[in-house]
């Protein structure tokens, strides 16, 4: 049987400020990325978040971002190195591995936030600083990437063990790299459309891009949301019709 | 020979700023105590500590506080209970342990920073949480203590290594914490006068408070500061001092 | 016809987050005080709640409190003089002024948020410096108080306009502050008992506090939460039960 | 006799930081940008500040940026549209002017700082939006624009006072923009070197660009930095040229 983890951004509170529906989407998911205080997220939600994941056997991951909360990690602020940057996700990386430490637990991946995943993805020096501060904290981490692309290519090159990962909610442009939302189309809400989208690119190997381009995509995990009712509903989805079609949806970090 | 030794808060920039001659004080002091970004301190600033300590053989802990990059960490700041305050301290010390670790370095010491640090050694339940914390990251760490108050008490029943810490430029109440900044005479600017006191101190283990107290003390290191050029005169008048009388200045984590 | 206002704090989102139903509310209360950016509120957050309140012809304030966002403002932070945060409030409520100018609005009444609340109730030389700050900035604005205690002096002494107030769904201690809201009884839940218990105190100008003592309590305006579901039908069920009873519910701008 | 008038950037501390010699600088400069609590400064040092541009009839201005106090306002921050950036400029200089006002203090200009000001004089949709922000506080503001730019545009066409600058310290590009801080050349250190410079620039009305192109500038202010001992030096320099060739160094809200 073939496996295949279902991954969910989590833990992207700050203080009194609650954001998703990380108590549902823990009974769905099997991987976490879970915020690390830079864009979303504090001590006090990381580690209850950690807990909350624990306590369901969904395996958790860091979700480093740019130092943005007001922004949440979404706007591309430009005027760092790569090398900056590389402290940036390590300092993260860390604060969350330690949390997690402190509760028995081990991380299984990181995955990068936002605007940071977006320009790792379309710069190979950021996707190699990317992969170097993964690789700085545990080698054994699995670095969750896009395929074909920078953030791919990084990772292989650096000997890091690699989740490539497909969208349940986002269309794609012809490069491989998510259409920009601001395009029609781009981002899914019919749950049931995403999930048979979803089940035909994991099972042909291939996905159609918004101009028509058939991409070629591995898919080792699915990014789902658990922002709206909706999103939930689309991550329920998904995870049964994978699950009807004879996949195992399993957490990465047993058996990448 | 007996050993002693000399430690400083270091890496307490952020961004554009700085604050306190730290290349001054890293040809002096032993012991770098590094800020976590809290209260000062970013990952940059942390890298570039820890690497110019690493060049000058000093040892290097985490300075962790609470978050309050305005208030500089100094202002009490109530309301939080000690398990929340755990989880800020292992975000901190795992953040920098992580910087360390990507550049070869291990963190030898954990000292508190500000009012966190004068709200543990009033409160064991809080005295205890920072002890945890120090623990649940790395049960090797040295915690950096207050000799007879309730950070001592709490590191010997963790089972930690503790570094009892005397001030050169503070004058201490009868109870044995630090005499408020606010009375007189509770500020030594005069560095071959605290020079003079630190040795009597270290030899006789006993310090005279304010109010003419005789408390003991043990002293593994001395806390000196790099934010003035007085301090910085201070910290080599006491360094010399401590020479000269045959002490051996190494850095805590060799020997302790 | 006896005139009364219904106030909600609002605009408390910050970036991606949002807290609270403002929608419902504006919908309901006469008076919104609005977070000014430090413990909540940004920005667009803060232009947009006015422009929401414009449209419903409800007043608008400023509602500053300490620069806390990780805590909300409701964490004492001690060490700040009076005169440092009278600053701190003239910087908000200046900014909050300014943002609403430029929409063509006036800002008619101020609030103090949280901890600074509750210091300043306790606190005559800090309840001072906050009618200090409310004049400075437009010497017109209504201070809303608590009465009986120092906040209700320090704006009688400063000359101002007051707003007395009391809380729909809180019980008061015998000095005729709130009562913690660790204590058993402090937070009242029920929306039609909360409305019955509004009504008496507007009539009778007096509250039972926990203890039994009788207060005498004068009210301009009673102060309703919007942050549930049951927050939002006390506040409806309130305003039914002071209209009922033949209350004008008007904006205190219109008529203190 | 022809007035002039030379302006720096002050007030950039915040908390303990401190950055640059304002204390110096008011010796010299007539007119204070000072920093809103975004990229530096906060109500403490504002109020500061401007008490010691009054004491010394040194004119204030509003030197607002982004949020973005980690990276001192000079990262260039995507993903912001112009109303939004209007609204955050109309919050700090509100809160400056409130400041201001509470010292019984007027603020005469607004100029931007870092990547906002960048941004703006390339982008005239920005500049416009940063003009409706300075007119909507207050349409008698002087508007600090760099001659031929966007700015200068905006700010016409918004009916705006204008304070064209030229910068002591900086090279320019063929496009009258600053040119970029890496190129060779770029900044000028020679105080003397500089003084001259600036003489010629505004006695001829024209720079000579990094690439030899003549540009035609109008100069009302010069920008000088406070930042290094020997931007101090220049900006006496200036100073001293300027009044020896018979100009009236006099605060732009004066005369403009």
């Amino acid at each position: 049987m073939t496996k295949i983890d279902l991954n969910c951004d989590m833990g992207e509170g700050f203080g009194v400020y609650s954001l998703g529906d990380d108590a549902a989407m823990l009974e769905i998911v099997t991987s976490a990325n879970i915020a690390c205080g830079f864009h979303a997220g504090d001590p006090l939600v990381m580690a209850d978040t950690l807990a909350g994941a624990k306590a369901r056997g969904v395996g958790c991951g860091a979700h480093p971002s740019f130092m943005d909360l007001w922004g949440f990690g979404r706007r591309p602020i430009l005027g760092q190195s790569p090398a900056d940057i590389e402290k940036q996700l390590i300092y993260q990386i860390g604060a969350l591995q330690a949390l997690a430490a402190a509760q028995g637990q081990r991380l299984t991946h990181v995955k990068t936030h936002g605007s940071l995943g977006n320009m790792a993805n379309e710069d190979i020096d950021l996707a190699r600083a990317v992969a170097r501060a993964i690789r700085a904290v545990d080698r054994d981490f699995i670095f969750v990437v896009m395929p074909g692309l920078p953030t791919e290519r990084a990772g292989e090159a650096a000997g890091l063990r690699l989740a490539r990962e497909i969208y349940a909610d986002r269309a794609y442009a012809a490069n491989g790299n998510l259409a920009s939302r601001k395009l029609p189309g781009a981002v899914l809400h019919d749950a049931e459309a995403a999930a048979a989208r979803i089940l035909a690119i994991v099972e042909t190997g291939e996905v159609t891009a918004l101009d028509g381009t058939r991409i070629k995509v591995r898919a080792d995990t699915v990014c789902v949301h658990g922002d709206t009712a909706d999103a939930v509903a689309m991550a329920r989805a998904v995870k049964t019709r994978l699950i009807g079609a004879g996949y195992e949806v399993r957490p990465m970090g047993e058996w990448l």
